[in-house]
């Protein structure tokens, strides 16, 4: 059954729109996605909105028609506002017609099922959301298990790093750890964590990777610090032509998974 | 010598803020770039900005002289303001201590130097700024020789551009062209042109590059138009083990770079 909100200080308003900062997210444990495409990509990964919120004269699809009704079998709220309420509540000038409140999910370690595919993608410290997102995308492009998070990193359930996600925060599965439990975590089983360094390491291309295989990235500006390096089985470099750090994070990261990926597929 | 500006609706304020604004840059033919690290990489490229804007308060450096003594020397214009102002013209709550007003390059295609490199990069209808920045941050990184816009894309002298470039957009080469002149500026030297393609391609891997290689990517959610791709004289595929557009356009251009980087050296 829909319900209709035409109040801009409504609380289900006001609580929803609260999930864009971050301290409220915690507090609710839950977080916000917008647009079709994410939310039909959460559906077909087993996630469905607690709260469906629909703008008034948006065009019909039959997508969002199953979304509803998903969401109204499984006992959630389905909420029907306007397009000016609907900006409130995502920030954007031009939101998306519909959005979702999600449950955010578990992100222990042990919540992870390693055998799920031979590669897996970890961040150290990644401050920018964007980046996230990216390396989550980037994740279900190689067929990646999913993103390790290590230390303070931005918030995965941000709504930037979901926007940048483009629904790979659904296809993913995601941790976040402290270095000593990651360490601790890894070894208890097979695994070959490889960082993307430049120090004492062998050129990224026809080194020795295997599965499973765990690749990590440094903080967007440091890098990795030297014991994080210190600790890995494999140290890459890749070539710089330009200035030293002129490689993003999320670009190494990427071009490095694809190398795995080829490496573990010959 | 340097100039004090105190008051928020300072001519000279306001016009510089209103390079913020597309409209505006195109009139003045003139953008702008913030932070001693950007600022530094420009001088070091031949680059120095017509005005420098510093804050007061600001921690000294030696760079920061340098590069204020060259402005100078030039008959450039260097101004000292308040943190807010400076705030206000750079839109960021917490800016950079120095920002620089500088003329926009020349974009034509006659201003390539196509001896530079062996790789450049290409993007067709390219609407996200950010992207922008990052395949000129990626050109910088496999020492392209610049990135080549084609159609409408995002204005790469727009301040997220800029900013997400880290200073390539000073290393890097840059023209602006439709399509069809393009191809006739293309196809007067040797240049093998490979678009990252879904249709009719070739796995990346192994793919025949040839130098000077010319690597397109289309626009984020579009791709290539399909006539764009018939034009080129390779098509390469990336694997893509999640959903089919999951990879980020600059990543792709990333991924595809490196190769080209690696079939080119050896």
């Amino acid at each position: 059954m829909r319900r209709t909100i035409t109040g801009f200080s409504n609380p289900t308003v006001k609580a929803i729109r609260a999930l864009r900062d971050k301290k409220h997210r915690r507090r609710a444990g839950q977080f916000l996605a917008e647009g079709l495409r994410l939310l039909t990509d959460a559906r077909e990964n087993g996630h469905l909105p607690r709260q469906l919120v629909m703008a008034t004269g948006r065009d019909p699809h039959p997508l969002l028609d199953e979304l509803e009704a998903a969401v109204s079998a499984a006992g959630g709220e389905v909420i029907e506002t306007s397009r000016d309420i609907l900006s409130k509540i995502t920030g954007k000038d031009n939101p998306q017609a519909v959005a979702g409140v999600f449950d955010e999910f578990d992100t222990s370690l042990s919540s992870l099922d390693r055998s799920r595919s031979g590669i897996w993608l970890v961040a150290q410290a990644l401050r920018d959301p964007g980046n996230i997102g990216t390396m989550l995308r980037t994740g279900d492009a190689v067929g990646a298990g999913g993103l390790i998070l290590i230390d303070d990193c931005a918030d995965p359930f941000g709504v930037e790093t979901v926007r940048a996600s483009m629904g790979a925060i659904f296809t993913q599965q995601m941790a976040q750890a402290r270095w000593g439990d990651f360490l601790v975590w890894l070894r208890r089983a097979e695994g070959q964590l490889v960082a993307a360094s430049l120090r004492d390491a062998v050129p990224y291309r026809g080194a020795p990777y295997a599965a499973p295989c765990f690749v990590l990235v440094g903080n967007e500006s440091q890098g990795l610090p030297e014991e994080y390096e210190t600790a890995c089985d494999l140290r890459v470099t890749m070539p710089m032509r330009g200035r030293a750090d002129s490689l993003n994070a999320a670009m190494a990261a990427a071009v490095l998974s694809y190398e795995v990926l080829a490496a573990l597929d010959a």
